[in-house]
């Protein structure tokens, strides 16, 4: 079970969304029929032709593992992102309960975001121990990302999802997922031309 | 070129960030001294054990294609992503110039975001035929997606960055690109876990 954990892990830390049971088997040195019969036991069906949803897969382990219990988590930055985060209802269906919001800024903090009061930097620390928070998100300037991190990290935050369009240097053990929007319209302008649908307009 | 092209557009599309010369040589039928050399010429060096980005590979390449010219977009749903994403100075920088935003809410309508005049989904076709727009960003509810989907593609555009959390359908020939912020924590919450970090603590 571990040794699937770690491979869909990796693949999913490559950006891969779907995987197919032969590319798993010849990852993992099984057939795959194997891998379709282990996968059937944690519940999870692929699909014919588009294989396995990664991250449904991993779900279910985690159900398995007994991991399926809620993960507090803080956000710092209630810009539009921000406040974006705090009132997307998807996150608490999916386990993550946000503990605390706060903001750099003295005219945000003492405002509402959602319903929470947005606090100092000052409580961020205290936040974090009491609730016992592993999970930060980050949409703060760029200017002030690798700071908000360093913060994040020494009160004892070991996963951080970044918004800020700036590479974050963190010790070994600790987590980076990073959102980059620019990239991802980069990303979709090269789809687009390469498919050719740039060719006849708009030079 | 269009070789390498096709092959960094398709390791890009399957969400991997970096290749290897290596690899890349492998998929070609090259030697990665080989690539090392043509990607020299475009202008790119790898970092030693790195490999390169992707991106910025394709961005080279683009440029020795004289394809570096703006792209005008839309954006509709006018919402905190929304607004994040007009008033994001990035774009501009990376040659995506934002010509009209648009909400379906008529509070919403004839309000400013970053400075532009949010008008009425009425007025969409003709601006995406006006400035023969190709990109859409949509941030909209997941109700609406599909809909406004349609509605963007009618009018003539090839590409469309997705926020809601819901999987568009579109003929073949147009590109989606999808930012789920669900994902992108479910992807840190598993690193976390896996990197053992979740096992003193928030059980």
């Amino acid at each position: 079970m571990s040794l699937y954990l770690r491979e869909l892990q990796t693949r999913l830390e490559d950006g891969q969304e779907r995987v197919s049971s032969r590319a798993l088997g010849a990852s993992l040195g099984l057939t795959d029929a194997q891998i379709r019969k282990d996968l059937a036991l944690f519940g999870s069906l692929g699909q014919p032709g588009r294989g396995y949803q990664i991250i449904d897969v991993l779900k279910r382990l985690r159900q398995m593992m007994g991991r399926d219990q809620s993960w507090p988590v803080v956000v710092v930055g209630i810009g539009n992102i921000g406040r974006a985060i705090t009132s997307y209802g998807q996150f608490k269906t999916e386990g993550f309960d946000i503990v605390g919001v706060f903001d750099i800024d003295p005219k945000v903090v003492g405002t509402k975001s959602a319903g929470r009061v947005v606090r100092s930097m000052a409580d961020l620390r205290a936040t974090i121990v009491e609730h016992d928070v592993r999970l930060g998100v980050m949409t703060v300037p760029k200017a002030s990302a690798q700071d908000v991190a360093d913060q994040l990290i020494a009160a004892g935050v070991v996963g951080i999802l970044n918004f800020a369009p700036k590479r974050i240097t963190a010790p070994p053990g600790v987590s980076i997922v990073s959102v980059d929007f620019t990239v991802s319209l980069e990303q979709l302008a090269f789809q687009v031309w390469l498919a050719g649908n740039f060719e006849d307009g708009t030079k």
